[in-house]
């Protein structure tokens, strides 16, 4: 990883953690009896998180010129969206977790009901931050439009009821491949379209080629996830190791194996790079975010 | 109440039941694993409920000859957002009840997990659905944004995070009615204003019109589903009647008691016929539901 890439996706993680608070309602301004719930709200999205997707949607933002604020706007409305699917994943109906991130979930600081809400609260606050920009785009519809597909029931939320329906069930790859497509595979497509789209409307032939780049990263997301679930420790990982495995969850790494898994993670990588051909030097920061994602540690 | 108001109300819902069913993912069309997520998601939505916001949406638009598409696209956003916060509302970690609309509960027949999801890909859906309105209008982006503000924190998410801390609470009059007007006052003025916005952009005089209404109806509506909780069964309701006491939940019924509650109702309909003089005779369904609201039964 080049020094240049290190010190871009560090001055986006701090340009993130600024426009998140931005986008946030504030907690000392919003009516007294609403501190709590905005408390909670910032609590579960600031200071936390590797913010791969708002990184991927700068990456693809630097392909088409993409101006500032949209992009800004775009990233903060799916990390949002992320931020709010992992306070109600950690609920006691679903995952039941107790660490996030290194620290007490939602449900355990503030209580279930806040957590229902403040996940609830966090999606709307994702629209209204994406409806919001100034910056006049042919595309904000259509944006607006991908972003509620990639969450909704034939995205995110999709994803997590057959990964919730999977519980105990021996899944084929290919089973395993459409649920993960869904539950973490669609926002971070999401991620890269909507950075790109920020820049310009997409040709037929862009758009299969960061589709391609997407699935390719999404899928490795994943692998890697599993792979470090059933390697890593919890103080590495910020939450509880092993907790798929405990909850005989299907992973990569219970269907293939650790070594078969790390190689397809591998290709996945290569596939990843090839798919950004079309856009030559330009998408070195994509290029980057697909090792990053393969090669990290937690 | 005439019978050409009537016909217009049944003819809305009608047209409004059709609507909701194209703009859900069909549960016999969708992948065969989101089966039971689809079918949870209509059975929440679907053959439920007078339809307030929709007729609100309706009645407003036809102030301004909105065109159909966008009004049927606002209407069914709204009544999945209404609908998806009586889903979250129900489970038990917030008011654990197990009828809504004469029919067991999402949860109870879904189970949690389920029922959590369903609120969440109906939220989503709900802005997937304004979204692809395929009608030109310069407003659309305002329309998505106040949408998005009436949902979130400083909207309805908001109202139900006051209405949870305020269990067991003396409120004063004017902190039950700032609740109110987030937890379904702002959902309701949201209803009348995308309605008209569907039209045309409103001039400040119109917005403020439409507002005063909007405050009028939207309290009305809360003081009479009061009344009607202290006073009516839970057959009739269709939901567990006298559940707000008995979870010593503030209402005007207990701050002003049963008759003051009636005539403040009366006085809230008055307001909201006032309100809509500017507009002259074009606003007779606003009207008509102005007095729907305060003298129905359930």
């Amino acid at each position: 990883m080049s020094a240049e890439f290190q010190a871009w996706m560090k001055g986006v993680q701090s340009e993130i953690e600024i426009a998140l608070k931005n986008f946030l309602p504030s907690a000392e301004q919003s009516p007294q009896q609403l501190h709590t719930l905005h408390e909670a709200m910032a609590y579960a999205v600031l200071d936390g998180g590797k913010r791969v997707r708002p990184l991927l949607v700068y990456a693809a933002g630097t392909l088409f010129d993409a101006p500032t604020e949209l992009l800004s706007r775009a990233a903060c409305a799916l990390e949002m969206i992320h931020a709010y699917s992992l306070v109600h994943d950690d609920m006691p109906c679903m995952d039941d977790d107790a660490l996030r991130r290194g620290k007490p979930t939602v449900h355990k600081k503030y209580g279930e009901a806040n957590a229902l809400l403040v996940g609830d609260a966090l999606q709307a606050q994702a629209f209204l931050t994406l409806a919001e920009a100034s910056t006049q785009s042919d595309n904000h519809r259509a944006m607006l439009a991908l972003l509620a597909h990639a969450s909704g029931s034939l995205g995110m939320c999709g994803g997590q009821a057959i990964d919730l329906a999977s519980v105990g069930v021996a899944l084929t790859r290919s089973q395993l491949e459409q649920m993960h497509q869904l539950k973490t595979g669609a926002l971070l497509r999401a991620s890269i379209l909507l950075g790109a789209m920020s820049g310009k409307t997409l040709s037929s032939e862009e758009n299969a080629a960061l589709d391609a780049y997407a699935q390719a990263v999404g899928l490795a997301f994943q692998v890697v996830d599993d792979v470090l679930d059933a390697t890593a420790d919890s103080a590495t990982l910020g939450k509880t190791a092993g907790k798929d495995a405990a909850d005989h969850k299907p992973t990569y790494v219970s269907l293939l194996g650790l070594e078969a898994s790390r190689a397809l993670a591998e290709q996945l990588r290569q596939n990843a790079h090839q798919a950004l051909d079309i856009f030559g030097v330009s998408a070195h920061y994509l290029r980057d975010l697909a090792d990053l994602i393969v090669q990290r540690k937690a």
